[in-house]
């Protein structure tokens, strides 16, 4: 089984934090994340400061755009990004238009998606999706279970790269034994850990220990 | 039957051509929306310039923010926004995270949105949404219709002040006669006018002829 990538999402309301955080743990992660609050803060500067440090590195532009996909993705794709990610609502026209313009795009999974939909972002060419756990969701004392590992096994089973995200922890990862996980994505328990090199090493560490190095 | 409020959308790809635009309009219209696209390119420095050159006017940042409502809502706030835009597929958390940060919320309408979800909203003290005909949907060669009107008015029947957008144009305005629409939102049908400002005050101008000055 594939070891699953580790994203670094940085979520930070102003570009120097974000940049400060980055420049730790970006030689370590397999993908680094321009998160929405970021770009929403920063514009598409975000993204061209963070592909001029990592020349070499997949960035995903978090936009979760929801209409105007073809002028959105264009304009991430031409600031650097690799990927960029459309939200579930969007409609299918929009996740299309988004995908002409750039290498990939993810579908955000927010609220009361359904798997008919999900039968629709496949035909539609769109083969990756982000199982999220809603940082509100989260606040107000959600957290991961069976419900959400069944859906999750389901989206691999019906042909999706899954990245999972929302609360994950290096003990955490364990949950998620035996499933062929596309990629693992958080924010802060990289970039606000004490020590957020040693933070990411051990998200690697544990990753490489499951799914074997 | 109050008179619909006239707002327009930025939604230019760089700041400088988004400033060229509002300049031309801006004292006509009712509110201003700093658009999806201008922000995720320009950042909240789009917000603050268009604060800054209209301190009286109703500024809407479209984040329509799909998760990190708290952050979201105050980062638009700070610079100077008057409402924010979330989406409708977010959770119910997120939405109240953002409607405890700035004056007003408004729910953006896309997808398979239910009127089930939409008294939720309302539960939670949500009471704008904006009902929209996707730019990429309009693309595809979608268009108004009774199936639109109909749901607006149940929108309106339930309480919400709604908002209109997506390929108006002054002819299309009679469409909705006899409706309390509260607000139409157009942006290129405006912005990308051969005269601009006339377009603004004919659109005004059909507003005061239909629903009364």
């Amino acid at each position: 089984m594939t070891r699953p990538n580790l994203q670094v999402a940085l979520d930070h309301s102003d570009l120097p934090s974000a940049i400060e955080a980055v420049k730790a743990v970006g030689d370590i992660v397999d993908i680094i994340e321009v998160g929405t609050i970021l770009i929403l803060q920063a514009g598409d500067q975000a993204v061209k400061c963070i592909r001029a440090m990592y020349p070499g590195k997949t960035i995903v532009a978090d936009t979760k755009c929801a209409d105007a996909g073809g002028t959105v993705a264009e304009n991430v794709q031409k600031a650097g990004a690799d990927w960029t990610t459309v939200i579930c609502c969007a409609t299918i026209p929009t996740m299309k238009a988004a995908a002409e313009k750039i290498s990939d795009v993810q579908v955000e999974l927010y609220g009361d998606w359904t798997y008919e939909q999900a039968e629709l972002w496949l035909a539609a060419g769109i083969t990756q999706v982000i199982y999220h756990q809603s940082r509100d969701a989260l606040l107000a004392g959600e957290t991961w279970g069976d419900k959400d590992l069944t859906k999750v096994q389901k989206l691999i089973d019906m042909g999706f790269r899954v990245s999972v995200t929302g609360g994950l922890t290096v003990e955490t990862l364990a949950l998620f034994k035996g499933m062929s996980i596309y990629t693992f994505i958080t924010g802060r328990g990289i970039t606000a850990a004490k020590n957020p090199e040693q933070a990411a090493t051990e998200f690697l560490n544990e990753l490489n220990r499951i799914w074997g190095a």
